[in-house]
């Protein structure tokens, strides 16, 4: 069997590959009983005196890598903070792993770095460990690792959402999904559609500095709110109940993805977070994230329930499933 | 400006890259006074509580990615767990980002990961995080980042060595480098040739125990034991004087080495360990390290001096000076 592009998409065909070729392969997936690579949450942790060391990677090959809104280092720092940051952490530090193809424009190379720096600057981590490698590549390729920390038995957890938990998304969707889509099929809109992509910790920060809970957390990229919320579901053995009208999305990222054929539910976010928050405190946690530069269009989205599995909106026209995404969104006008 | 080869080949070309472009353009490269990016140490570290977490990273571009002795699974493991150790750090975790060509056959891809397993269990290491794309390239590409753990104060660095101090090498030079040579450029030598590529953290931790003091290390890949002995010298301000019938290397590489006309000393190995540790233990060091299977041909090969700055070597017509390589060694017979 040969590898397609579906196998790097998020989305089921993915998430085979990585249960069966590369979880079934390794034996020592796990540290000190930490989280470990078989819980495929957004990071794993190391528990080491008081504290656990929260570390995760992302490799970035986004095409093109400059787009509206980021470029390809704003991406690598940002998905990387992002993913410690949805695991509770305050991330501390980001390895970057260059891979280069031959002739590329060294000023380009300066300004991916710029970018890179002021997204470091943003979340306040620092890069302090790095490798260049100059190879058959088609464009630049940066792997960004990074290690945050968190106390002891506090990390937030894919799995942790409990029934009548509020579900909190805190922007607008799909806005760097269809950015790097438009941009990647030369779709020529009058568009003032740009890439979410930004660093969240300080977003969630200021939830949890408040004393709230947030019982399960996860950044909706690949395979967008659908496939998050399906992985949340299953792992919870609950299901979640959507309310269309509250999900927010712009006229503009409405229009495009009619006119285009493809569900906004199903396209990549890079800045934005979803949380199950105990009902009680949801709507404070509302208002926390609304006054905070990035969640001022966030929404309570829907409920987490015991009486069905996996995740149903409640839509005009009566309810349907929403289902985690084969892979990439295709549109169904090309 | 374009990139070329040389500037991923380890050597001057690829510092001045580093220095200018990657350095040059980030304000936050430490994190709570520990060893930072701008130190280049083969690791960077981060002080928490009485121990310091170590964290690297190497992106792993192999071609071919099977050689005789490993493949890319195996060097992404060791490579990682070397930079680890060589900083004194006992290596716990390895994050692993794939990025896979499309067509990518499988099966490979699980011998890949039989070999990645393999490699862990012998370094005694968890792979706790990863992540996989699909993209243009031509080949499989792991860039793989480590957590180590070393007691506060206590990691081993490049500087740190001595006027006396004497320098071990822990076998055998430029076996790996010569095979993936041999097999790209297709010689069609008879040759028991393999890479050395193995993970050193026991046979380093096997001096440490005895509560002997390195006073620096470093795993000579890329550039060779010519690259990390004149980084050592540099980063201390003192010289190294080498004598070159001590230099461990087999009969095969020498032959190898003089008919492709390749200077050993700047071929990158995978599997070796230069320390430099103070006179009067480096023979119990010795002793030690030749009784561990990856250490038998160990050797003393020279002497840390204020005499004179860089590298000199001693042999049988006098004395030359061993640069930094500029790039990868090229064959001069091609």
């Amino acid at each position: 069997m040969k590898i397609t592009r579906m196998h790097g998409a998020g989305g089921k065909v993915m998430q085979n590959l990585i249960g069966d070729v590369i979880l079934g392969s390794l034996t020592n997936t796990q540290v000190n009983g930490g989280i470990g690579l078989q819980d495929l949450d957004d990071g794993s942790t190391i528990p080491i005196g008081d504290n656990e060391i929260v570390f995760t990677v992302d490799g970035h090959t986004v095409d093109p890598i400059f787009f509206k809104g980021g470029d390809i280092g704003r991406i690598s720092v940002c998905g990387t903070v992002n993913d410690l940051s949805v695991m509770g952490a305050k991330p501390l530090a980001l390895s970057m792993s260059f891979v280069l193809p031959e002739g590329f424009d060294i000023d380009k190379l300066k300004e991916i770095m710029d970018s890179i720096n002021k997204a470091c600057e943003e979340a306040g981590v620092a890069v302090i460990t790095g490798d260049t490698k100059v190879s058959n590549v088609s464009d630049i390729i940066i792997s960004s690792a990074g290690i945050g920390i968190v106390e002891k038995g506090k990390a937030v957890r894919d799995k942790g959402m409990k029934e009548g938990d509020s579900i909190i998304v805190t922007g607008n969707l799909a806005e760097h999904g269809l950015t790097i889509l438009l941009s990647r099929e030369g779709f020529d809109l009058e568009s003032n559609l740009k890439s979410d992509v930004a660093p969240v910790n300080g977003l969630i920060q200021s939830v949890l500095n408040e004393g709230i809970t947030i019982n399960a957390m996860k950044d909706p990229t690949r395979g967008g709110l659908a496939d998050s919320l399906n992985e949340m579901a299953e792992k919870s053995g609950l299901g979640i109940t959507l309310q269309e009208d509250q999900i927010p999305l712009s006229e503009e990222v409405n229009f495009i993805s009619e006119a285009l054929g493809i569900d906004p539910l199903t396209v990549a976010n890079e800045g934005k977070v979803v949380m199950a928050i105990p009902k009680k405190d949801a709507e404070k946690a509302l208002e926390i994230i609304k006054n905070h530069p990035l969640g001022k269009n966030a929404k309570i989205v829907g409920e987490v329930t015991s009486e069905h599995k996996g995740v149903i909106m409640e839509t005009l026209v009566g309810r349907r499933v929403v289902d985690t995404p084969i892979g990439d969104p295709i549109p169904r006008v090309c």
